[in-house]
């Protein structure tokens, strides 16, 4: 009976260790991206750390959308760095055609996730390529293709400014003791009955 | 020295009240938004109750993305009703100009908070228009001016039902007992280590 | 000297002809995409015809933007068929995995190019599935995948919906003699020159 | 009879010079955001002239969508500037919240319209505000508001970059005698017949 086929369901660990360990075989630390967002958001918040901005990373890369996007960005490039995929595709790719915008596309659905007030830290971040992963990524030199992956660390940096903009916000007016209405917390708890616990205790 | 100016700061919980009873003004109830999300879900997850999906839009009334996008519209459809904007924008917000398309990018907008899963439903309730709240406001005989709030109710119904989705799929792991990667939770706790400490004792 | 590399550069006819070239060769013919568009637009133009419907489908895949995300898609879908993806990417799209959307973004940024108004009626074909391709293209039963496929010929009827709904505003405008004002015609001619004296002919 | 409607229709005319009036009167030349366009292409077309800007603008702010994203953006300026929208919204425009995001989202729309190429060059303007037009408008000492418009007039630059970017390649193919595939032109003529002779021609 080996021609049972076991139905297909999503195993989200898997993806999710999959987008992680793509991005590190890609030669992306996170701790590099960090910086990105340290860059974006320093002038904002002063007292911002490394250590906020790697934890918000990876909240990020938590996504369900985002894992999604980086991991499908990170095939096409693999396969075009290969010479994998069909012209006139695989040269539009390869030498990352400047009409060619499915890698922003990509890059803009992760921003998405965390709002609108992220797109133009997406932009600025991309355009400028400071010194390190970015300007790494975009050194043509060494025959690697990232044509999507420049984008998508760009893009991950400037949801992550977003997520600690909304987060900073919350923070302050805890500290000040302001009224305040939490935003969703999509997974704190598996079920109904203790997400209203958890409105209760915070009403 | 009346004229002292207080600093502006976000009152998240005025927007989020705002929200709420914006809605509420215009006609529109929580429950004729979670029938909409019944009729989309109940195909996929025939035990859904009315209940989960009250639940759901509320968390999604949360995100302060969202809450923008309905005052923003419900604000527009106000003036318009009051013939207070100017010639040309009254004339196309009035009439409901087909050409128009800033009511759809709103509700958009209200979508791509979930991801784009949310995308089809979203234009397959608001071309439907069952039955209901969507109906109702698509009736334009009572002078009122719903140009923007029919799509912002069919967007939230969307967006409930991408959260839906993104938790049914994270209630099934842990029923079966799968490796399971919870989402992000942006607003669990206010501190680092407390987000530490969930994600240690999820680990 | 064989090692000489041609310098890179986009060949738009190449690109142009491969997309229509590769819908054929996975079972597309245009003429189904004109009775989506058909069956969209009927209703608020009944003198419609399927040769507009075609034509206007054939100009939208003349755009650079939309050809990019035709050629994308099939060849993920073409690769997942063929076993070609890693895993988890490969059973993601293999299986069609609701909680993957990269399939509506490309599928989105297709819409995109005509405006917002053609959201509500690719989220509406996608989900209605009428008889014809798009509910062959679903059928999994065939051992294809389709995953991108059906999204994109579903925003592609979208897109066509917007083009003609532009279209017959002027063309009414033009009967009846109203005030007219042309949009863009990104490429009417190659010189500045013959646009400007376009506009004067049309002054 | 004073009480006969006359039913409503689109006045494009109206609606196109509204668009360039309103810009007019709230400050903003065509020259200046050709600076912004000549700033963001000129590194990749050394020989780019003023002129090509103020016409790639020019056709950029012909199309309907992007009217109605800046006559909606600019409506909302003119409102908050007047006290006239209704707390909180009239908080989060007049102070240009950091989370509220609308203004991002339709310049976004804008920028859509001649595709995602452009989404880098409009986050890119955005947040440099070179001296000129954007500086300007982000000085809030004079008790202006230009929430929507700073990001409007970004919008715009990136749109007619993206325009030029498309149109420089069909130049160049047709210089060099290659192969070329010119892109849709939405409204070349009103006919059909007239749009299939010019194929002809260009076959």
């Amino acid at each position: 009976m080996d021609d049972v086929k076991i139905p297909y369901s999503l195993n989200s660990k898997a993806v999710a260790q999959a987008t992680r360990a793509w991005l590190h075989t890609r030669g992306v630390k996170i701790e590099e991206i960090a910086e990105l967002v340290l860059l974006l958001q320093q002038k904002y918040y002063p007292s911002l750390t490394m250590e906020e901005c790697v934890h918000n990373i990876e909240r990020v890369l938590s996504k369900r959308e985002i894992q999604n996007a980086v991991l499908t960005g990170i095939q096409l490039d693999l396969l075009a760095e290969e010479g994998k995929l069909l012209p006139p595709l695989q040269e539009m790719i390869e030498n990352d055609e400047s009409l060619y915008g499915v890698d922003e596309i990509l890059a803009f659905s992760i921003v998405n996730v965390y709002g609108s007030i992220g797109f133009t830290n997406y932009g600025y971040i991309d355009k400028l390529k400071p010194p390190g992963v970015l300007e790494r990524l975009n050194d043509k030199s060494d025959g690697k293709v990232h044509t999507f992956l420049d984008d998508i660390v760009g893009a991950i940096a400037a949801a992550a400014s977003s997520r600690i903009a909304h987060r900073k916000q919350a923070e302050r007016e805890k500290e000040l003791g302001l009224p305040h209405e939490p935003e969703d917390s999509e997974e704190t708890s598996n079920t109904l009955d203790a997400e209203k616990m958890q409105r209760n205790n915070e009403a």
